[in-house]
């Protein structure tokens, strides 16, 4: 049987690399949001091996980690206030570093199976979820439920389970605040543990002026680097102190790990992260406007708090997207993601190549792209 | 309940960063054989990214990985004849990169779920096995039988079963050839597929003057870039362009992939692999003599084909092994080694910082250790 995950990535991985060879990499467009950044500084170099490594990149993942994961980006803190509590932090809590978010939460469901956690259930804003929960529950037998009515959950919690509440899904519709504390609060009173599944929501809910998940009492909290975000595609994971460590633990006997650059350039990009990068992006979604996609049946703008999708059927979507990777040189989640990440055709004005294109250049290359694939029928 | 694996690695890796610290990378003795070197060319820097470094990297690993995992290293093996087969192995085969050698097991052990694979045997020079292969396959609940006894895996051997066999232990004893064909050939009879795990074998089978596990006819080889290798923890599949398709496409979704800097390593580390230094190392091993241990009672020497084992009892191994770190900064397997490795002190004379100490400062710092140990009693 034909693995068309497989072959899509193989063709479109292909197409990238003859254009990287004929325009090379500052003519690429990588608007995924998603780019990923493996930047790795001079003076860690000598360290990307496996032992002197992870020894130096844990402790100051583990220190930036939670200092960031903590971090409300409110006007008001102030940075006396935060070293201090770091230093409480420290003493309960822990981030460590994955390969990427998705081996992050199958080494936590790994570790919950271990536990024998009789249901995993899972709140999202909307469903379906992001593939790789439901996946892992199956392939390691552990009864699993989604909904994305609160009621339902709330119905269904007790002890012996576990919940996971995703903050953000992939199309970037946020979590209700309110419904979000009723759940920690009513888990926490039936001794359910609660990971929040903050991918890209540690960035999006936050611009919605939402707390992060550990200030909201969450016990795990994992997010993605390079999700409205510079850095690599790793999970960063962190928490309760004794939980991170039994899941960190499981993880290195599968493989799950972030390894030392990957932890490197984890550190670097969480010393350099800049929320107002995040906050211009989002006000440029905002200003966006695409009135020449009202000539087009079927077609339409959706807003996302820091982009824009453009919503037509599946086929077209990626039809449109193969012609923008050839000819405009636009890369895309939907020609480029893995295995069954959602493939609406979207843009994210986080993304690193994002400031080197004008919404003209974008819009254009969208028309041109819709217009090609139209007369190609 | 303690997590005593995580405890020894929080505290190793503690120590290691203040001797660092301290002493500066130079100055630290890195003897595992498992350094893994994560060195990256600086064209490539460019691409370490989530799309565009995969779009270069994974054809480049899949051709270098190919033409390593074929090349038995004798002497009467020409180029051309070399480049031209490897045109016929890309046509049936390929090679992709997973984080670790342990994810690339996992990610086919999840494979051979999906395909309902009725039991996975396991051949093994000696018990008991590596543990990522029967825990991945007790997690995800598939009957799983090891044995060092060729008659045993025979007799088990039928239609809709899978056979992987070790090709090196983690104590390096090496399989058998005639009974490795022998397996092979019986499997291939019975429509039953095989995997070589030669995270280390790779290297030290070819030592021995065996050939590789491709060139014996395997289905699926995995190696392990960092062992006896200076390249990267990660770990190289090969094999069955079908299969190998599949494994892949079904370890994205869990995130058990070679990201960008790895997989950018794992092709430098190929490119440049010299055979000729394992040799080197060999020899150094077969000359070195440590006749001051007899003095000792309970400590025995055990050469390997490129180091030695300090054989005592597992508690005293690693009251030494950290002596050694602490007070003469050479790292061991012992010390730093992932949960679950075995934890025998031994050394290697392939590691990265082998040339950098003489035997005799191996043998010295081996001595007082013991000495220290001993004397704390």
């Amino acid at each position: 049987m034909k693995d068309l995950e497989f072959e899509r990535i193989s063709n479109t991985r292909e197409i990238l690399r003859n254009i990287i060879k004929k325009h090379g990499r500052d003519n690429i467009y990588d608007l995924t949001g998603l780019t990923g950044g493996f930047y790795i500084e001079n003076k860690n170099l000598d360290f990307l091996e496996t032992y002197t490594g992870p020894a130096i990149f844990t402790e100051k993942l583990n220190r930036h980690g939670l200092a960031y994961l903590h971090n409300d980006f409110n006007e008001d803190s102030d940075i006396k206030n935060k070293i201090e509590s770091l230093e409480e932090y420290c003493k309960s809590e822990m981030a460590v570093g994955f390969n990427r978010t998705s081996s992050a939460l199958l080494a936590t469901i790994i570790t919950l199976k271990n536990k024998k956690i009789s249901q995993i259930l899972h709140y999202v804003p909307e469903k379906p979820s992001h593939p790789s929960i439901p996946k892992s529950c199956n392939i390691l037998n552990i009864p699993y439920y989604e909904s994305d009515n609160i009621e339902e959950i709330l119905a269904l919690i007790e002890t012996g389970k576990f919940l996971i509440i995703t903050g953000s899904t992939m199309n970037h519709k946020i979590v209700d605040l309110e419904n979000t504390k009723k759940l920690i609060e009513y888990c926490h009173s039936n001794n359910v543990n609660v990971l929040f599944d903050d991918a890209s929501g540690a960035r999006i809910r936050l611009l919605n002026g939402q707390p992060t998940a550990l200030n909201m009492g969450a016990d795990l909290v994992v997010t993605s680097m390079d999700k409205l975000m510079t850095g690599p595609r790793a999970g960063l994971l962190a928490g309760n102190k004794e939980l991170i460590k039994e899941i960190y633990s499981e993880g290195l006997k599968y493989g799950l790990e972030a390894q030392a650059p990957i932890l490197a350039a984890m550190v670097y990009t969480l010393k350099n992260f800049s929320f107002d990068r995040i906050k211009k992006a989002q006000q440029r979604a905002i200003n966006f406007t695409f009135d020449e996609l009202c000539n087009y049946d079927n077609i339409s703008l959706e807003k996302t708090p820091t982009g824009f999708i453009i919503n037509m059927e599946p086929k077209k979507s990626f039809d449109v997207a193969l012609e923008l990777l050839k000819n405009y040189r636009v890369i895309t989640i939907t020609t480029m993601g893995m295995p069954d990440a959602s493939k609406t055709l979207r843009f994210d004005f986080t993304s690193k190549d994002a400031d080197k294109v004008s919404d003209n250049y974008i819009k254009n290359s969208i028309l041109n792209a819709i217009l090609a694939v139209i007369n190609k029928k």
